[in-house]
């Protein structure tokens, strides 16, 4: 069902551990909402505001539904979003009563099912990829024991969930001056794609502490691909069990590197901030003035 | 009305030049709101977000309504805020038909009304204090040329609206590295209780382009009680007419100088950005995970 330009856009801000969307149903409002619309809404101050902007879209045979991901801040597309991905799963569990649901993205079917006792929504994130090419690395070197030392920082290993991540072990994760050495991180030239950097302060066998400086947004408070790096690395170097809590700044997700087929599961709260009907004034142009 | 913590808390969001507000109308829907319900609904993240929490109360034998002001970060109670004032004299004319309003606040009964030709809703701050106790400054000194310089700021008009302002004119306001001078002069010895700092740049007796440094919060997008001390500041300076065109960056306020009574008259934009439902559980405990 199409609707006109002159219904309110109806909408739910929802978010994992911070991470926060406007997810709009575009299998009952199929109106164009082109990159500048999304922007728009995507305005902290004079839209609603959102990391990402998420549509739902009519299924197929093989998914529940189709999710479209777009950045909030410009409209542009975006390859790939667990704790969003988590997000739709649980809203596509309360509609169908199912107790598992697959979701179709650019990047492939995602299945995400729910933990009845917590809540908790897990997302299977596909395979953890280790080969210096996939990162990518700039040259051939180990994965496991990358041969790079910045700033207070050695030895890393790097792991690409689509996306490349540099991964340092530290003694203490709140001892580093992550807003100096992140950026040199990322820009360093062993990775001509730049990439995502995590430092871990492994407590236990179950549970490490992580902080995150994002590719091209610097520190932010939840980064599930991070998490999920976090994960395999410290599996790969024997420091924790396969399931391990990774507590970050905005809250904790556990990441399983499962043995049977090498995929990442990320599990995790989602939220529901609030419902909303935007004024349909407000798409495409942005802030227009009440008259 | 009274209703129960299990009933969704209706709210409106709306802006002024970008300076964003969730605003509840208290009068249907009176249910306590600590503190930190305020600040957990404040969250740009976790809740709604915006720069200040507002509540229209019941009116009474003078006022059209009563407006509560909290700060959104922390709830914190505010004592003025004229974009917001705006925004709720749009809503009560909108509601009441009338041509005029009144609205009572911490800071005193303010008046609001609306040019039909252009939607702009007009706010009266009342009188700018010019005494260098009312600032307050440290210490006796000319408010019309106040013997200071900092940086590549001199000489400027000190202005109080209720909060204090240093207004400082300059050939060009791009030109100031605002984010290294503002900190300065807004913790400058002559200013006891801090202040906040404008550059002005006069175009012609009709029109000013200014910057602001706000107080506590640094580079802002609009800030109205600082558009208001420009305007007053230029008067003083003999630099403009009584009514100019003052453009913050998030866009254009026209402030007069009434010469009757010496009263500010605040005039511009307000905007409705979205209607919205919130899930109770947000309240007061911010951010809860569904189940």
């Amino acid at each position: 069902m199409s609707t006109t330009s002159t219904t309110p856009l109806r909408f739910l801000k929802m978010h994992g551990l911070g991470n926060d969307f406007v997810i709009v149903d575009r299998r009952t409002d199929a109106r164009p909402l082109p990159a500048a619309a999304i922007a728009a809404v995507g305005n902290r101050r004079t839209g609603v505001g959102c990391d990402q902007f998420i549509t739902i879209e009519p299924g197929d045979a093989e998914a529940d539904a189709v999710m479209g991901i777009y950045n909030g801040d410009d409209g542009s597309p975006s390859g790939a979003c667990g704790n969003a991905t988590r997000c739709v799963a649980h809203l596509l569990m309360q509609e169908t009563g199912k107790a598992e649901v697959t979701i179709r993205t650019v990047s492939g079917l995602l299945r995400g099912w729910r933990d009845v006792a917590t809540g908790l929504v897990t997302v299977d994130m596909g395979p953890a990829r280790l080969d210096w090419q996939e990162i990518p690395l700039a040259e051939p070197r180990d994965t496991l024991h990358a041969d790079l030392s910045v700033g207070p920082l050695h030895d890393p290993v790097c792991v690409s969930m689509g996306n490349p991540h540099a991964v340092f072990f530290v003694d203490d994760v709140a001892a580093v001056d992550l807003p100096a050495v992140g950026p040199q991180v990322e820009r360093h030239p062993l990775f001509p794609a730049r990439t995502n950097v995590e430092i871990v302060q492994v407590l236990d066998r179950g549970r490490v502490r992580m902080r995150v400086w994002e590719r091209a947004a610097g520190i932010t408070m939840a980064c599930g691909s991070g998490a999920c790096a976090v994960g395999v690395a410290a599996v790969r170097r024997g420091l924790t069990d396969r399931r391990v809590a990774v507590a970050l700044d905005g809250g904790t997700l556990t990441i399983e590197w499962r043995e049977a087929d090498g995929h990442v599961l990320m599990t995790g709260p989602v939220a529901t901030a609030f419902a909303g009907t935007l004024d349909p004034s407000l798409l495409p142009a942005p802030a227009p003035a009440l008259t």
